[in-house]
């Protein structure tokens, strides 16, 4: 497929968002997409990046498994490789996303849309779960997204839960919030979990407080949404839990994905269901 | 609890078989019981365990996120500690296993039961879970597991099934054997999906000659069955398979536990179970 520039271009592209997986990479590749992704090439998983030097990469990779509700690891590409396989053959972790960032010791250097000039021999690329796949789900079986609806971003708050610590990486868990119809609620707890490789179910429900929330109207992070009668507000884990905690660990060097800027994978959403 | 050793001090050992997963470590750590952990504290989980050095740690990992059906990991304790606090907080691996093996560039050395004199500061301990939780499951629901009943151990083939490589670790998915009555196949699958963090689901099964097994009757690790008429191979991928590949990695040193001599967790087995 060929993208035709011009004054109309960025409707074209916007009007193939339902073309796959293998073409948004091709054209973010070629520097014809560098925007967000959310509701690209529906129906396929899309991951968060996180890129950590091979000194690091056994304790994060360890502080992934002792937290997977958080931290949903979906594939490792090794130091010298640079293409995640599993996820999406043929694929390059350094050109094939639309937009990155690098930190220095926690802080943010740079934002940028391809990353061979920074990449070293040895760095390790992480792909973590993202919740777009449950979100899907949840949308497919009739349950409002309010941040969907408000066209927002999810409110995210950081926790008083303890995530387990691994080498230097510690920290609180962030969660994200969407508020819920009791009557939908453990039909949502039900579909969640399905994906535990993104998120899974729920971490708690109705109660902010005893996550040490104090206000829902002031998220941490993204947009406040409003919580009607009859509904709670109902808590995930969160993948902003794992750059956080890198970031806190302020490594040397440290590539991600720009926030909403993600890896559109080969992989269907149905692949990561467990029944 | 103590012991009361003599002539029936054995009897007595077995009659405890129902005392809780901390009673049956204090027992090994001093030293009462060097025996077979099969039966033993029912209902808790039991785990394989494998230490490396710190050098092949991250790749090990790497490969139990890889092939998380052979390769369950439960908890990695990492160097400089000895305490599977997670799976049972106060525990030493060192000691509370009933018998250990030492492997030198993939050559057995030497059978003990206690390894405090061979650890290293840089010992990196791996637990994976075993059969022995959707085991116990499928005997609840009614199914026979042959094995059991015929008193040997379950039968283990080396398939044509590939890992998936990490770093010097790769080779071929072992696999067990339980034949299960047409009928019962469904159930059988059902409830062993439930439990994802002791191999979970089959990985196969009806067809030996496609997983490159040519004579049921000729496992290659373990007992041969007889298979009834009604009834089908099925197939798990089996916590054989780790030690396999990591004994091929020819690791300069490596402790495990030895065959059946298991670590016997506080956690019980619907603490593992998803749904």
């Amino acid at each position: 497929m060929t993208i035709r520039q011009g004054r109309n271009g960025r409707r074209e592209i916007m009007n193939g968002a339902q073309d796959g997986p293998a073409h948004w990479r091709e054209r973010i590749r070629a520097g014809a997409h560098s925007g967000l992704t959310a509701g690209l090439a529906p129906g396929y998983v899309q991951a968060n990046l996180a890129v950590l030097p091979r000194a690091l990469a056994f304790d994060f990779l360890l502080f992934c498994q002792r937290n997977p509700k958080p931290c949903p690891l979906l594939e490792v590409v090794e130091a010298g490789k640079v293409e995640p396989r599993r996820l999406a053959p043929g694929a390059d972790w350094r050109t094939d996303l639309p937009r990155y960032r690098l930190y220095e010791h926690g802080q943010l250097c740079l934002e940028c849309t391809d990353v061979r000039e920074l990449w070293r021999e040895d760095d390790v690329a992480f792909f973590l779960g993202c919740s777009f796949t449950f979100e899907a789900a949840l949308v497919q079986a009739g349950i409002e997204m309010r941040h969907l609806s408000c066209g927002s971003n999810v409110p995210m708050y950081i926790t008083n839960l303890a995530t387990e610590a691994a080498g230097q990486f510690h920290g609180p868990m962030v969660v994200s919030m969407r508020p819920i119809a009791y009557a939908d609620v453990a039909r949502a707890v039900q579909i969640s979990a399905r994906y535990p490789a993104v998120h899974g179910a729920p971490v708690h429900l109705g109660d902010p407080a005893a996550l040490g929330i104090r206000d829902l109207a002031q998220p941490d992070f993204g947009d406040a949404v409003p919580i009607e009668k009859g509904e709670t507000p109902v808590f995930w884990a969160c993948g902003v839990t794992p750059q956080a905690v890198a970031m806190k660990a302020k490594p040397a060097r440290m590539i991600t994905h720009a926030p909403g800027h993600m890896f559109i994978t080969d992989r269907r959403d149905e692949e990561l269901a467990t029944a």
